[in-house]
């Protein structure tokens, strides 16, 4: 639909990039049927780019006692507090699909508190926020409210890791203007 | 879809409300097939109810230099920074239908500084975000600023105007818990 | 005793006006010995002025809960902190007058925690700040500490109905550069 | 008119206080007809006592490019900002007789920016501000728009001086809650 | 090792100093092997130089019930909070030897929650911080918290009133640009 | 020195760590005499502990615009705000070593805007602290004052990028309460 750019940073062509970043955005375009513009932007810096999705699928691709609706209810709502689009928008359309539900992505990108889901995830995202918004302050009493929920030190882990990541993930795509596809906003939303 | 509770409040039988608040709320659901719930949780209190869609439509069915699409810009994006899914998600979508774009009530929302929107339009914002944050710190300056992008006078004090009343509204949902109806979430986004 | 404007959009002649705001100025006027100038600034939009003082009188004219003086605290204590000299002033000496007090005014000005009020009052005042700065935080354990403290549902509505309120007051007297009647200051001091 | 405590710590009798102390006290009960509770409440501790009044007198009874009401509009300003009761009531009364003006105390409170103060009173309390709240920041940027509006140098020493004078009295004020004198709210206010 | 400015203000010869603060910046020089730069800063003012000395005394030069070492882990945490190079640098040093600790000053400044401190030391500190950054919230529960870790009341107001010298302090250092003296940074860490 | 736990979280035995991490450790071992903790805490998941310094690798151990001293400004400043112990001390003993000087790991971590650093160098961690804090807000503007000082688009692009892997790296080791080696405490002060 719209022709703005994706970064403020050159974009590469996809043909001329090293083989194992084409292969990347190649499959992943496979499986999405349009190729997320963060692949095209980081791809400005190939080690940043393999490092990034690393990083990504080490946190977000593996065994966890968090859903991964979970996890990508921690990225909309800290991304929403850092005014991250391309996080929200790209995050929020995983979130409706992983979670069958097509009101939850906006909910938690709002207001997380008033959201459709439980205590514990309520508890899952005050952590979140902390780590994203006061680091300094952790202390074992967050450790006792959220084991208090069900969770292992290991999904503590996983919720810190996430949150982390997608700081560095909200500022990379602020700074570079990065703009979410136009097909995000649709997806998951139930419709057609 | 959902059963949630609307509001913390009682809310009222519409056949039981005063003849005036019944005939607006059976007026806008002819209009849109559905009462949004802020006529239902607002009808708690009658007395109420008729000053807020008083000011309401003193401030957003008026003439005005800016358009209907704008007004509704500065809704959303004062909303989302006051964590209210209410307002968000109700005036995302009638946000959506005034400007007929299915993408810009997310991007304001999230981040009105990257939004596909016109400097004009941004500079009406970042005044907005003043009004609602730091009124106490509008000078002269905020008014030249405006000046230089074609705002009036007039204009202005509806931008400031319309900030100020959802100042009130979001406070409202928030305090109430109003939930936005199922049906907002999907409309306008040129689907289906 | 000052010539200063009182706004920064022109006044209207209070002969000019439409009869019911004319008629609604006079009668302060009558029974205050001045008009307060919010009744002047706002009555440059008839349509705004009038859905401005139905909302006050639906909220503060009501039988409640909250004594007189309890809703000017709430006013005077959100206003001071928002900044707005028109508020803290006009609404001060109301304060004053209400409670039969020539100091608390003040003392709710400048910080409530160490005015002169019950525990009940600072309870109420410590939610309306809630309302004023972080209304998306609101939760039931607010609802419960009220209670705790003999507030129903219907006092808790007024708390946070008269808050929001004065959001909007607040941020419609800074933008304007409303200025309070010199009357005002000295009103309710036990003076003269 | 009250008899609430007016700190949280014993206040010392008079005359069981060192010589020096109580005469400082007996000279300004003579001057103003009552004793400020500042002095009963510190000299709780004589020595810091005496570094206090040492101090604040090096700075406020001195030779000054600032007027004395322009010095105290500087302790009003930040001290309603910091929340201290009895540096805004007690410096509100000695601004408005310094000043010989009955409004200007509960204006620069409030809001100094829409205050009936000069454009250079405005600046010096916006840097007054600055010093208070963020010190670090502080910048030759500073100093060039303050000698702009004619502070000499050590003008700026003067503001800066008071400024972190009262950031120490604001913070020893409420950490003592220390009250107001009830004599203080209606000082200089041309009544009676 | 440096040859920077050390104020922006004009610095004072020794020798032309009046009697009492020669011989109070020659007996510390004696004591230090160097003049801290704050002598030689706060000289351009006599009779402040005085009072600021003085009240330093008067609270960090006497018995109390906070030892030499918590004394100073309150001016590092603070001033750094506060972003006052001056008083980081030079109560490190302090600190460092006071404790015989080479680690606890960094520690302490960064982040003192996590520094090798004991709770009751902790908790000081976040009472400290709480003087600093909020005081008008100072309330009962603060002194309930304080006394069950042992603090009596006058080990309360030692903390207070350290804290509030400090807030003056970190003001006038950033004002003038205080340069800490380069010896500062290597004394106690037990080297050498 | 101090036995003090380094991590919330198990650290695991060097010898049963995978292969290349072994070798990681080891090397880093070799050249530095030591190891330092952010080994050891990560390696409790090796594969985001492969991402994480792949990562490093990729902004820090490359060519640049900008200075190795000039990258460990970027850290030191923004992990001191951020309230992290070990990236502030690590770090700081890296800068110090780079800089080839004892004092300026300590001035920027304070205080930046007050170290002895060249204008250009104070742009560069302006715009880090706006990455670090304010990234939603990031303007063309920006990047217009970045390059008056000479910065290139790549040059900016590794401030941010920096600047955002360290709120990464700040969040994970305020998570894991991760601890600096006493080490760091005195590399590079010149001593001994």
């Amino acid at each position: 639909m719209s022709v703005a750019s994706i970064s403020r940073y050159p974009v590469p062509d996809i043909d001329g990039l090293p083989h194992d970043i084409r292969e990347r955005i190649l499959a992943v375009q496979e499986k999405a049927g349009f190729v997320p513009n963060v692949f095209l932007v980081l791809a400005h810096r190939p080690d940043e780019f393999r490092a990034f999705f690393a990083y990504h699928d080490a946190l977000l691709e593996k065994e966890s006692g968090l859903t991964k609706a979970e996890m990508e209810m921690i990225v909309v709502a800290t991304s929403n507090d850092n005014g991250c689009p391309y996080c929200v928008v790209a995050h929020g359309a995983v979130l409706r699909i992983r979670a069958k539900n097509p009101l939850v992505a906006d909910q938690v990108a709002v207001n997380y508190r008033k959201a459709d889901i439980t205590p514990r995830q309520k508890a899952m995202l005050d952590f979140a926020m902390k780590v994203s918004n006061d680091s300094k302050s952790i202390a074992d009493e967050d450790f006792v409210a959220l084991r208090r929920h069900g969770f292992s030190d290991e999904d503590i882990w996983d919720i810190a890791g996430i949150t982390a990541f997608f700081a560095l993930s909200n500022r990379m795509a602020n700074f570079t203007a990065m703009r979410p596809n136009d097909e995000f906003y649709v997806l998951g939303r139930g419709l057609g």
